[in-house]
């Protein structure tokens, strides 16, 4: 298996450090190929490198997003990039963002960004290996935070519809 | 008759079960297949693989979105996705998203999304059969809430136009 | 002339009724296919359609849009998707679709829907002859209102520039 | 020279007439060709029928838009139909678009259109032209406002970075 | 190294003249390309000539965004179409966009692009020779402003994950 990791000098936490280490603890034998780029606005040239220089089977796309609309937007238009990119190549390509906007506290931000790293780096794994997880479907699986669960579990499963 | 399903372990509700419940319904020998992804923004990658890999007439894609400015505008970038893919392959994609901002109530969001799963499963039945749906259009159907109905009918059809 | 027409189950008003009197008006002999799709977000589908395989020489879409954020960023994504298709196919399509934030009046809503589905047909019949509308140019025409008119109008024509 | 025009009927301005002569004064005998159609989300197919069927060497576009948020999208959406053509056939493609909430005042509407019109008609030959402009980058030019000029110029050049 | 720029006539500062004066210092043998357009809606149209026509290794990109919700969108636009061509033809390009929201002081203004095109000068210049940027990565690196530094150095590295 060949796992790509692109990652920013923008972003305030080494994500990528985190990632492989999952990646490594999970496929032993993965071969790991890593680009860093500026901002996040160059993901999806690097990703594209990835997937058609590397023949990369996934790519793990690390991101680091402000608080202005400005931000918001450069998000919007290299996350569809990155989508353009899935839909040409069929190869899949996670993108772990943290939002500056998530929590006014750095610790908390540090704390969502390796946990969600580490926690889509072995989602990726699951979608390259095609593994099934139809058990978690609707299971309000969170990345960053804990899980919130479903909302039947809320209601203590004795909900009933409507 | 084959039927792809994209899901989504973000999703607070397993709105596939339900959907699958009512294409079975209507078309018992359908052949569903079915793909979980992490988040919405996985859902064209799943989506082109089932489509493309697998030959499906239409898919499915049931989606849950967040109430941040993050969420609406990832939202915008996979369904660009999902209406590129369209466009390409001339198969039909439903998305049955449920926003967080629909209703601040959990029992409310759980209905929302199996009634909009469960009438969207039926809707691209429909689309994939080539039926006729103009009998029912301007006629204010709406998926997760109840039909609103034409405007015409709150008049009680005396409307006179202008 | 072959012309196709897609609109929604979603929308209140049935403005294709309307459309199709006004082409049939213009050119009795037009051929009209039609599609009816559950919302706006499954035109670009249905246009391909008529236009890919049935082999339209333009296509109206009838869209009604809801008010929230939601709804804005839906009218967005599936009226790129019918920009691309005009880019790819070279056929024009134009769309209509009324926003329900254009009036709390379910009366006006009714009104402009209809105005707009109606001067609309007549407008792709003119794209589609390739007639010159240029005579009309910079003229304020309105679908759905009432025209605004050149701003020189408004002054008397006796408007000298600065 | 083959020159192509798009303009609406939705604008409360005749700008294409002083871009036309504009274009006349600089090239008397450059080929002007120009498609009217209703509104700016037409305006990628009308320049891509310029482009593609009819050679243009580049094509003017002038639209009108609106003042609510549906607007605002609708120029994204179309823009980015501009920005595409641009991307797949290499023709420069320049849109004057005049916005409604530039000015409450009609009169200043007007002088911004006839301003923004006639400067763009004037750099789109330049820019088919294949002409140097760098003497101009960073100077600060407006189209439809006067030029507001370089930073340093603000600052009577005596500005020292720090 | 072929090395393409791109700036506007709208720009208020001559960034390309300090990107350059970067560029030769690193690669004193370097070919510089630049086309100056107006607007920064137009830089696509020129960036892809520079690749295409010019096959220039990569392409800076230099533009000034306004204030307003139509300049905003305008920077979406128009980093999509860089985007677009980056997935195109797998040539870095880096956009270096300064937001005249980023400061009321023209004089602040003035340096954060400076700083910004000179920073991202070199990036350009990395990514075009491969260059290994990753012992960067996480590192809170900021062009236009003075790096922030990752997270873990704010608590002096005595931060100890939840």
């Amino acid at each position: 298996m060949k796992i790509g990791i692109v990652d920013t000098t923008f972003a305030r936490v080494d994500m990528a450090r985190h990632a492989i280490e999952e990646i490594q603890k999970l496929v032993p034998r993965a071969q790991i190929l890593r680009i860093t780029v500026p901002g996040f606005k160059n993901t999806p040239w690097a990703a594209r490198k990835l997937i058609v220089e590397q023949e990369c089977d996934g790519v793990l796309v690390l991101g680091w997003i402000g608080k202005t609309l400005t931000d918001k937007l450069t998000y919007a238009v290299a996350s569809m990039g990155l989508v353009l990119l899935q839909i040409e190549y069929g190869k899949p390509i996670i993108d772990v963002t943290v939002h500056e906007d998530e929590s006014e506290d750095p610790k908390e931000l540090y704390n969502i960004a390796i946990d969600r790293a580490r926690k889509h780096a072995v989602n990726l794994v699951k979608l390259i290996r095609g593994e099934d997880l139809s058990k978690y479907a609707g299971k309000g699986l969170r990345q960053g935070r804990p899980d919130v669960g479903p909302i039947l579990e809320d209601l203590g499963d004795k909900f009933i519809e409507w």
